[in-house]
């Protein structure tokens, strides 16, 4: 490890300053190029309306800052050797960060065609935010990005994630002082106490103070100084400010700042490699105060641009009904000299060209921007170790996520060494009965620990903190750059990163056509604590509609699996970390349940996704009368008591029983690369049978998975329908219609010919739903023969 | 207005202290009581297990304190005859909160079944987490709530929501060092620069470091005195320090803090009203650290309990196997001398009823808690006076979103002087292009101003914070106060708030079904900077699925409009702002469209909510031989763009236009009170003909409002299908399939008996896309024949 040098107020000598400042421009330039150019990319002849890109789109305001870090992060790691990537979380400096892979070198090894040349420039000025060209975000075909940063909020999320068991990393992370003021970076600065100055890399936040969004100023740039101080100093950091406008103060400044901050970060790293962890760091950052829009324009048309929100996106246009813009656009783009940058073909001088650092240690080309470059396999244990013993199908009981839990405790020891797997929760892995992983690991916690603490520990895996968005972006971080995790949570809180989850989706979606992109770990959800036993919590707590959500993205990223009983879920599990490029959403109970399948069984239902439960079923080698369908495991238990109840009162009735893990296999092929081709569905659901589908979720998306297939008309669905409230777990489907009774009920009214005893049957079954809600208003808890219930045959 | 005295280092006489206390205990009676106990109520006999309930419920660890902070903001309330209301951060402080209403004899006012007395405590105690009894949080239910607190995270901007514009009210927020480590919360603390000292009433947040969540530290409660107290500093507070767990020595010290803080608050109330504001006051705030599980057991079974997260749920169970455990309750239970508290008859003994104020100063009573209560209608203008001229159909262009800022302008303008109205966006309100509002006032900024800044100032009524969790918050506490208010924000980012949404429509929801409860004014989204103009942000910023989310709530609360020009935005934003009771989501453009309806006709469009146009039809007097089915404004114009081309290659072919406003109209009226019956919904969309709908959002949330209707197997939809990228605005369509070559060749693919002139029409449009895709190319913009195109009738 190399030290940074002792820190000096005038670090750099003339000479390095003079190209630093150069090398400034020059992406300046570039980033100026690619909002406006068409065409005289290097401004041999005057520029002219011809020149100019019709539609004007991108954003300077925050892009000379980001490109100012960058050219001084380069310093550094030339300088130290450092393995560094960048994130910029102010997702707009997109043509900042795309002017550095192309002056590294490394856009062009990508993207041949983006030569290093005239041509090339006039091609990548071209391409941005054109048709068939490049997004004005880091997007993931940025070499080097694992932040696209569209949508705000999650870069330093994000630069803890991939600090995680990188500790020769430091993650240089942007934040916009405008992402600053949303909830999800508010919280993430507390991310410092989840990492670990041993095992860990650094993360290095530099709140970059660009004093505006799109209209109005931001919080942090108009507090005082001495409350920003404190707000740092309160989250844990060490600030140190970087404030001015001056370009040759400023280079002083920043580079003296970074290399006492460097510096810093290997002192903490050194002594707590050479002397063990003992207290949490305070963790250097700084605070950079410099103008929006730095460098461009300072005033348009009588108004202030330069230091000023006017700067934030193309600060000035009308370049066909305004001459003198045009003037103005080539003063402000020759004010960078790009004949003193480029030589005659275009290419980057040698003296600039030699500044940034070579091959992998470029910020453009870092493998850990590339994670699957690095991703290497997790050992898995035989999930089938961990089987409950079913001899007999819904007799014994067992708590689905439990026995995950062991599972998932020896997936965490097989890697304990290789240090690439972590599981991620809001407070809720003892809740959710994964408990069994603190018996190889503890709970991540730099911050002070008690003597009666309990598992917790500073080189804990398993990261708890009450903030959804936190634990979502430190396991995207984490998978981005090549590694594995597993993500549990209370199902109706998920919710709260709907959003993240779209934008990682979006994410992988473009990966699939990018060549170069490796393939990363799939981003594992286990939703339990889920809508049907929250009974306790009640209504808030009570929310199946995550899966809505996510089936809206498209299919080739999506999984969703609804494992009935605890060998299912094993089986999933394994299956989800194994997989590659997708969101996997599993959906299972904590609570003690019946089991349904052995081992062998299990891992054959869960391989096919979907299929008839011929043990359940009494309609061998004939048509069903009716088919019972069903997908969770609560809808499963509820299914399978009515087939009790009706395979009792009309031995006759032929009913199939139909059990889906793999809720995909309802779209056709066409639609996503699990679904059932409609023979195959046919000859599952008939075509002309009713079918009672017991769900877990909302009932409309059966339908929605479903409405093209022939048996449609005869698809009757029960599920959540947000009636909730606190009650017992029965009555929670009792008042969904979702039990079954309803259900029973359900087949009688939909299969004709069951005779005199149908009417009977019906009289009975409302007669229970009377004695049910007796018995709770009186006990507070289900009837026995609820509770105790056990399949008969 | 009553100054609170100068602080008292011990201001409790010893008869003031001996009665708080007392009052501390019988709160915490009655919170043990209502967890555990379903009989012997007042423990007049020996407890026994038949007098436990069978399934234990609830959570302890958050009460006492909770109960703790209760009694002395009583104190002040009746002190300084203060206005203040109670937000319970820590939802799960629910049997607390219950408890103190009752104490404070509001509960039984409100719920005469549960009496003063002993039968009334004991069905206090069932009802709680029974079945058909109340919830564990603090449910709409709850006199005296606004907040239910299931959901972490909102109590904050919640409580900043009710003070906004209530100048006398002092909101006493308790945030749990659980919650505040979500984003939502970490973030809202900056609500302190929105908040005016002349105008606002007051938050006084209470952060209550109880040190544990469900099974860990919390990360407040574990950093330095030092640190916290900077990030307090650095959030612009002044914090004050109740530390310790002696109860004597703690309600002395709580009892003189709250003396200093709420002088404080009314010196700084009174400097400003008297003097001007002139800075953001540095406003006082308190961190109450105190044992979680406060008075409860010290251990259980040998293990540390009290002041540890073993107390956060049923500090003990098991009382069926563990008779000493029944013991064990009966001394914690015991140990708040019931006898003391409660007379013969069960009845609060006087000297502790007459210590909570009385009436309306009840917190539990306070009006504002139950908004409707003060709710006055908005003064709103004639919205036809903004209407933009059509004269002919499909001719004229205007930027709809800019038409609705000249209306809310007006809207604004008229209820200046009721201050109760306001707009809210994440820095969006000028980006939305409603930047009329600033015509007469400004955006809210307590902060500092420069003098170049623009449309800020301490009094400014539109809310603009990078934070789209703070402005739903706000928003919610406002309403929920009893006024109104319009949140705009871009399509994609409004998932940021999905969850937020889900408890605002759950609390709605269960408001219904209590009668006390009185209407409060509609929660109105705007989403603009739609998926179909985001070309030039890229694919992050594209995803319409907030509807899809949307209408999984209870058809009751949920509505959704796609109003397809700048008149139809206008009908349709009067009618939200009038409505009560609802989720109001609107989508609609801010780019230049075309216009449709006059006036007149799209206010009748817009109350019927669904209609043929018959100016665009041609079917006239018969059966059309196709619907042209239309939601959203680029579908409608696409839809028009090809019925254009369609009735010109095919003069005979007879075309019905439907257009879409209202989108809940297409669901059957058994699931949705706007929609239309069969008949109706039969006789627009036929019975048997092709039906080609362009719609908004994505194409399967169509089918599945529609899959009970009679044609819906004749029903093509297009929609967005998560293709997007950075490109021109009619390539956006064009990649989705839902551009008018697309639509058109989908009607000459289902339209039997077209002709010779097929097979000739549809290589045309061919062609068409392969030009446009060939320009767009070349030039980066739409070829102007599509930029250009009017309709034609």
């Amino acid at each position: 490890m190399t030290l940074a040098s002792p820190p000096q107020t005038k670090p750099l000598t003339g000479e390095e300053l003079r190209k630093m400042n150069a090398y400034w421009h020059a992406a300046n330039y570039l980033s100026v190029g690619q909002i406006y150019l068409l065409d005289n990319a290097l401004l041999k002849e005057p520029l002219k309306l011809e020149h100019i890109k019709p539609r004007l789109l991108g954003h300077w305001g925050t892009t000379p800052g980001l490109n100012f870090i960058y050219v001084h992060l380069n310093r550094i790691i030339k300088k130290c050797d450092q393995n560094m990537i960048y994130i910029a979380g102010p997702g707009h400096g997109g043509p900042g960060i795309v002017a550095n892979a192309y002056l590294e070198g490394t856009y062009s090894e990508y993207y041949p065609n983006i030569s290093q040349d005239g041509e090339g420039i006039k091609k990548l000025f071209k391409q941005f935010s054109f048709p068939g060209g490049v997004g004005s975000h880091c997007t993931p075909e940025l070499p080097g990005s694992i932040h696209e940063g569209g949508e705000l909020g999650y870069s330093l999320v994000h630069a803890y994630g991939a600090a995680f068991d990188n500790p020769d990393l430091i993650v240089g992370c942007v934040v916009g002082d405008g992402e600053a003021e949303t909830g999800a970076l508010a919280t993430s600065w507390h991310s410092n106490k989840f990492l670990n100055p041993v095992y860990d890399g650094a993360v290095l936040p530099i709140l970059h103070l660009n004093g505006y969004k799109i209209a109005n100023p931001t919080v942090l740039a108009r507090l005082s100084h001495e409350e920003l101080e404190s707000l740092f100093v309160g989250y844990g950091y060490k600030p140190y400010f970087v404030e001015g406008s001056d370009p040759e103060t400023m280079h002083q400044l920043m580079a003296a700042t970074l290399d006492t901050v460097i510096h810093e970060i290997k002192e903490i790293q050194e002594d707590a490699r050479n002397n063990g962890f003992t207290k949490r760091p305070q963790w250097p950052m700084i605070i950079l105060r410099s103008p929006k829009g730095w460098t461009g324009p300072k005033e348009v048309d009588g108004k202030k641009v330069e230091g000023f929100w006017r700067s934030h996106q193309v600060p000035f246009g009308e370049l066909a009904s305004k001459p003198e813009h045009i003037k103005l656009l080539e003063e402000w783009m020759k004010s960078y000299k790009p004949e003193e940058l480029f030589d005659e073909n275009g290419k980057l001088i040698p003296e600039l060209a030699e500044l940034p650092p070579k091959r992998t240690r470029r910020m453009s080309d870092n493998p850990h921007a590339n994670g699957g470059l690095l991703l290497r396999d997790l050992k898995m244990p035989e999930f089938e170790n961990y089987a409950v013993e079913v001899s007999e199908s819904g007799k014994v009981t067992a708590e689905a996520t439990k026995v995950c839990g062991k599972f998932l405790r020896d997936v965490m020891k097989r890697n304990l060494e290789s240090r690439n797997f972590r599981i991620f929760g809001p407070d809720e892995t003892k809740s959710n009965r994964l408990d069994a992983v603190f018996e190889v690991t503890d709970r991540t916690w730099e911050a002070e620990i008690f003597p009666y603490d309990v598992n917790l520990s500073a080189e804990g895996r398993v990261m708890e903190i009450l903030s959804e968005t936190s634990c979502q972006g430190w396991l995207e971080g984490y998978l981005l750059t090549g590694r594995h995790g597993f993500f549990s949570c209370y199902e109706a809180f998920i919710h709260i990163v709907d959003s993240m989850f779209n934008q990682h989706a979006k994410w992988l979606e473009s990966c699939f056509d990018i060549p170069w992109r490796r393939s990363i770990s799939s981003l594992n959800y286990l939703l339990t604590s889920h809508v049907w036993r929250q009974d306790h919590n009640g209504f808030s707590h009570q929310d199946p509609g995550f899966i809505d959500h996510v089936v809206n993205k498209k299919a080739k990223v999506i999984r969703v699996y609804l494992p009935p009983d605890a060998n299912c879920l094993l089986s999933v599990t394994d299956h989800c970390l194994r997989s590659r490029n997708y969101v996997n959403v599993i959906v299972a109970g904590k609570q003690p349940a019946l089991q349904y399948l052995n081992m062998e069984a299990a891992v054959k239902h869960c391989t096919k996704g979907i299929g008839i439960w011929e043990w359940a079923s009494n309609d061998r080698d004939s048509e069903p009368d009716v088919v019972m369908a069903c997908a969770g495991d609560i809808p499963t238990m509820e299914t399978l008591a009515a087939v009790d109840i009706l395979r009792q009162n009309f031995p006759d009735l032929k009913v199939r029983v139909v059990n889906i893990v793999d809720l995909m296999k309802l779209q056709p092929e066409t639609e996503h690369p699990h679904g059932l081709n409609d023979k195959d569905f046919d000859s599952i659901f008939t075509t002309d049978k009713p079918i009672i589908f017991a769900f877990h979720g909302y009932p409309w998306l059966i339908h929605r998975l479903s409405y093209h297939r022939t048996n449609h008309a005869n698809l009757h669905v029960r599920g959540y329908k947000e009636e909730g409230t606190t009650t017992t777990p029965f009555d929670m489907v009792v008042i969904n219609g979702l039990d079954r009774f309803h259900l029973a009920m359900d087949v009688i009214n939909r299969v004709p010919h069951l005779g005199y005893k149908a009417a009977y049957v019906k009289q009975m079954l409302q007669d229970k739903l009377i004695e049910h809600n007796q018995y709770i208003s009186k006990h507070g808890e289900d009837m026995p023969e609820i509770q105790n219930w056990k399949w008969s045959y």
